[in-house]
């Protein structure tokens, strides 16, 4: 991508970097549409396992697909430790991979199909804030709120108000979705001791 | 900063950078403590219209300083436009820097002295969110919801008991600091007809 701007290249602000794990063309096949909404929270919940068994992060994916062909635009995983950078859940990485890959800052944009967000576990805060901001038509998770706070995981504050206020905006939501092979990475990450940041 | 972790350098997966634009050396004085909680908010609302002025962006900016010695760690400016990328509010933008600064996915790590964020608007509810897992332990804002729905920027599910989340949290919170400063960068840019992204 070009970039129209000037940009500041001074070694006293470096560029910050998010970049997907080097792992990631070996759990993804990106070739291969996914029809149903089991097929593509697998690839939420591949890449969640993934980023826990080879240990570079917490224990969350997520995936963005084209609604009607089943085309994956972009996954992505917990960095938040890996990359020093608290904004960097699952969903925010998949909203910056996608919206960088199609080149519009929302993916409702005039010439794009509509396109959908599976995440392996109930949005926090964040994440649901920028659900509305990334222009997805729908959002479908996969563990829950309760499934997360059993391993001290805090969503911050999300009430049932909250997904109103999407769905007002049209913003479909489906609801734990493979919830118990979601809840399995999460266990996975316990029983490895796995970090809690922000706990 | 070396990076310990593997990074997928692929060019189907090019790293998302998180930039400033280039004129933020000659906006922003990054030597000078500021003492007072004006003195801070200054630097957000000049942030927020340098940006508006230059172009680069929305009405909105963000700075993030040491509580105590009033030492700048990071500016943020809305960069949803300028890098196609729904989450670069100037809050996010913030945290993104300090936190690469300091090495630290939370700005309250153990040898780290304590750090407030000061943004030239309230906070949507995506950051929000990310104050929380920011590590900031105070947040301090200028123009308020009202003045930005005036623009018709939509501020996202936030709730009288988002803010007691943070409060119960440690998190205090200061409000409309400079207001009627921070809300002429909003003026600015409504009378340049500037784009209402997310709108």
């Amino acid at each position: 991508m070009v970039n129209v701007y000037g940009m500041n290249r001074s070694p006293a602000h470096p560029a910050v970097q998010v970049t997907y794990p080097d792992w990631v063309d070996e759990v993804v096949d990106w070739s291969r549409p996914c029809r149903s909404d089991e097929d593509r929270m697998k690839v939420a919940i591949a890449v969640a396992r993934a980023n826990v068994e080879r240990a570079t992060g917490g224990p969350f994916g997520a995936a963005i697909f084209e609604a009607r062909s089943g085309n994956l635009v972009a996954v992505g995983m917990n960095a938040v430790v890996r990359l020093n950078n608290c904004t960097l859940h699952g969903e925010m990485m998949a909203f910056m991979m996608a919206q960088q890959r199609v080149g519009s800052y929302t993916l409702n944009g005039p010439d794009l199909p509509e396109h959908e967000l599976f995440t392996s576990c109930e949005p926090c805060a964040m994440c649901l804030g920028a659900t509305l901001w990334s222009g997805v038509r729908r959002l479908v998770y996969g563990a829950t709120r309760d499934d997360a706070s059993l391993l001290n995981f805090d969503e911050g504050p999300v009430f049932p108000e909250s997904y109103h206020y999407l769905e007002d905006r049209g913003v479909k939501i489906g609801r734990s979705v493979l919830r118990d092979e979601a809840r399995g990475v999460l266990e996975l990450y316990r029983s490895k001791s796995g970090k809690i940041y922000n706990g």
